[in-house]
């Protein structure tokens, strides 16, 4: 029996996960607790034009696969128009089979638009229509949008020097939705950049008062960090290629920040002794502050030079690293531990390889304070498809305790990504089935239903404290 | 159909499976050719009061469940009762669905003491009482649980400066179960440990003559191995991050040596050139004695420093490292094997991600002396699951000979983790009958079940020469 | 239902799959890119004695298998004779269960012998002597045996100074089948070898003319890379721990390659510097003729050092390193492309771990200038069996473009391994066959038909414009 592409029961493989799924998993609200959701968009509920404008402005995903089938990148971020660029994409759709993209493409139009029809150049011009004229509807604007999955919290990903104006602005609203900030204070860390002097200055005109010292710098992002936490941040995010972790006196760090301030050029070794001082500094302002710290750790970002200049960061050009990962991250989390200033704390990995190091890690410092207190990350870009998902989601299992996981966040900047957390549920719910059927878990549907929800709602809610 | 869960065909998908499992698998007893028991609780025939003491007493496995799920350290390795700790591990049981704990858990209630209720919060008052009658029991002595599993060699892991009085007295013993020290010289090479020096007077003292060179620790390992051999040693084994390889002289050593007793620091270039030069040193031993060489590697231990300040080492805090392991590991038996010194050597990699670097290392050195000269051991701790079985089966048989495999070991501290044995013959039994079932393989079955009998039983029993 | 070993839909698990397999796939002719075969025996089409010859005599992974069962050296690569080598192998055949060398077998005696009988100490005899006889015969000379594979191009593997007789000679011949050189320059890269020199002085003669200077080994590898286009060669390969890529400068490397000649030792910084720049040198140059550059990473090959001594490289003494891979790559391949020198690049992996860091660089440099232009290579030697393809495909299709692959090559020194491209195609159709019928994937075979001929045939077709 060859199944219909895309069903009712996707990814569902029998009668237990089919019931798993439909009975526990798919009617759990959504906790979006990591994207790069736009927040002007959301506090003015947006609505979008044209179906361009949300699939393929900021997805870098899908730029990565029309460049490498062959089409020019004026069809991708170039000067073509919305329809035009559409049409590439709708040319390109029909090469990514077995890439995420082919199915987060037809789920995203079934779920949102009601379209079942596979998207290709036949028929892109109709479906294109039909987008946009639902798109043109209220019930999908961005708010409508977001309803329609169910979308309870949205957590942004925002520069400390984010006014949040927009935060606040959409506090006021009448809605279901939440909308926090998080906090991302990469620009502050990463010392060894050039707009790291910029970064600084401009944190001393939002904070206004001068930062003429590291512990200067310090109070300017808790000051910060107060500000966000009273719009309701409950995490802090990191972009690092790993984590540094070596000796350091707090006068060096003195010296090491005044130096870069002064244009001066720093070692390696400075370098790393500023992130690791930071490091330090801010799990400990995250602890008091009670929020979550989150570390992706392992992107090689920025690897085509010409199209950095060209295009800048973020715009397809990364991919995974290979740096040593495990110990250092283990000196700063215990570090941190036997201060007694150890906040929970969620580890995404990007390279599989460290998927095995990364699950059991958190087993280290899940000291029976809380439950699960250290997460290892649902499985993060490049690793975010079924196979990835299903390799994280095992590794967790195997090597940790996947009742006690948070699930599924977007990490994206569209709006219409969401379907993603039925994708992920899907798969959740066949692993169980599948293991149900073969006798490797017992057929008590009740309590395997409950750690689904677990899994999928409750145990992120009781984390972020919601 | 919904399989039964744990029952008598679990893990064994098809009747081809099965067949080799109960006419081939089955029957076959067990030399456990590495382990952590206690050699006193043999030699005793020790009878456990209850329960939580050969479950929960030393198993770092199920503290680290119980800490991940929140459970506070009092009901883990503190002051509570055996009966409160076993309720609490009982009350997480059920959230360890997917995690090998689960599996095992309820496979040594079955095999042991069959029981096939589900362990929880409802049944555990129940379970503890049935347990403890049957571990009162002759029948459940510690030589009848090993009895009860076909066991029919131990090798323990000992030091070097142990008196091996229980392997002595257990020798005179009218029982078909052999008892074999193995030899854990660990810490005469960790020279960075602050432990170092007591270690060497330990030794000292247990010969009966001074060290006062390296020269002499090495003669006074000797003399030890000696001892050691005299009561049927087989097998040393080192657990190590990986394997130092660097350059060094005899008189470089003796210096590195005499500067450590005498309380001086070393650097990291001295402590690697010891490290080689022992290894290397021990290693021509293991092979003028005709043992085998283990080496664990990559084990990233005691990232935990309040807990290991708190409970010491070996108590739930170590993870999985990501050194560099190939070149050095590769110089090394390089420089054994062109020596004629390379004794029969299993490798085991804690780091999945190494699993293929390891599977095709040791057929480097493989070099028609034996079968099986050089072994990819058995999926170890983390990897010790289903999955972990599965990956090892399979990075050894692509890139190797799975049917010169010794098989599985426990690397148990308990008397009941001997299923374990089941469990692998289950899965191993389960990847050949499904291959024969798909005519990936002949359906030989004769032949096939002569290599799994081989893999359980026969290849060690020959490498070990037992 | 027990499927027949090795029979008609070997490896095809459902009827989809077989439909795609012998519709679309079995049919489509043999492009292999990149191998090892002798190129005077395709020219001299010449006629193997028995089975030994093209079986045994440079299959290093038969050497291992036989090695690690015990079998003595003399068989293996020793003076016994060629009944008594395929006697010995015969009798480690059914001991290869599982490893790939047990189904290339059976494949190899089906599809070139017709002999359906498993190879065995039983079997051995006669299925020498039915071999022998049939190698015999003219339907069985080298190019008999391409033809019945459907082998239209073989692209081999050839030193800079090889004067590429047989490759002329056999452009005259009246045939469908295509040779091409492949331009390898590892000798000239590898400067810390001690037969640089001897390299550089056997190009200086073959080129007649002195090379006084690194710009004259440039000049002199330009002068042989033209002869080489001349002749057709398409592609450069060089086999390679890592790409190095550290800073230089022109004069620093005319002083290394001096100091090189003059026989003074390097550091391995200059070591690393003139790797850098000779392979930025080498990369210009190919994008210059409109190369394909490949580039086979991560063997660590002559571990065993013995062996080295006494039998050479390339002997079965290599395996899986895991040295660092993603920065310097990405460095190199930004230069290139920086400098719009980056010629069509084909990255190939030995250590599985690596499998998702080279499925996402390969992203990083495809610009939309041509379909596919970066390449995520094949798997590749000890990847080169079923489990390693289906993770590299899987690799390649969840963070890449499968539907963008050049697909299979055999990297073999034997003419009797072109079943592995039948082995590769029916495991590409299971895959989408299995998907199709899961509902992964929309049941129109005519477009998955589509994509599959063009991973077999028609995309390296374009992709090497032949």
């Amino acid at each position: 029996m060859i199944k219909k592409f895309l069903d009712k029961n996707f990814l569902l493989s029998n009668s237990i996960a089919e019931g798993l799924y439909f009975d526990y998993a798919e009617s759990m609200p959504i906790i979006d607790y990591h994207n790069h959701l736009i927040p002007k968009q959301i506090a003015e509920d947006h609505q979008f034009e044209n179906i361009t404008q949300p699939w393929l402005y900021g997805d870098h995903y899908k730029w990565r696969a029309m460049r490498t089938l062959g089409i020019s990148e004026s069809y991708i971020t170039g000067s073509k128009s919305d329809a035009e660029k559409f049409e590439k994409w709708a040319e390109t759709v029909p090469y990514t089979l077995r890439n995420p993209l082919y199915h987060w493409t037809h789920l995203e139009l079934q779920r949102y638009f009601q379209i079942d029809t596979i998207l290709d150049t036949h028929s892109q011009s109709s479906i294109y229509e039909q987008c946009n004229d639902m798109l043109s509807e209220k019930t999908h604007s961005v708010l409508g949008l977001l309803k329609m999955m169910r979308v309870e919290v949205v957590c942004t990903t925002d520069d400390p020097t984010d006014d949040l104006m927009y935060h606040k602005q959409f506090n006021g609203h009448p809605t279901e939705l939440n909308m926090f900030p998080s906090f991302r204070p990469d620009k502050f860390i990463l010392i060894e950049n050039e707009n790291f002097i910029t970064s600084v200055n401009k944190l001393s005109d939002v904070i206004g008062s001068s930062i003429d010292s590291y512990t200067d710098l310090i109070n300017a992002l808790r000051n910060r960090a107060d500000f966000f936490n009273s719009l309701g941040c409950r995490a802090a995010d990191h972009g690092l290629e790993y984590i540094s972790h070596v000796h350091y006196t707090g006068q060096e760090i003195e010296q090491i920040f005044m130096s870069k301030m002064r244009g001066q050029s720093l070692s390696l070794e400075q370098i790393n002794q500023f992130k690791t001082a930071i490091l330090v500094d801010l799990g400990e302002m995250y602890h008091d502050l009670g929020w979550v710290q989150q570390f992706h750790l392992g992107a090689l970002r920025n690897n085509n030079v010409r199209a950095l200049r060209e295009m800048g960061p973020d715009t397809g050009w990364d991919s995974i690293g290979d740096w040593s990962q495990a110990t250092s991250l283990s000196h700063f989390l215990a570090r941190l531990d036997n201060q007694n200033k150890l906040t929970k704390t969620v580890l995404y990995n990007l390279n599989p390889a460290d998927n095995a190091l990364m699950a059991t890690m958190v087993g280290n410092f899940n000291d029976g304070s809380s439950k699960g207190k250290i997460q290892y990350g649902s499985s993060w870009w490049f690793l975010d498809q079924k196979d990835g998902m299903e390799k994280q989601i095992n590794a967790l299992s195997n090597m940790g305790m996947l009742s006690c996981f948070i699930g599924m966040l977007t990490d994206s900047r569209s709006f219409l990504s969401f379907p993603r957390h039925e994708y992920f549920r899907r798969i959740l719910c066949n692993i169980f089935g599948q293991e149900i059927e073969r006798g490797e878990l017992p057929h008590d549907i009740p309590w395997v239903g409950k750690i689904i929800q677990d899994i999928c709602y409750y145990n992120v809610k009781e984390y972020l404290n919601i």
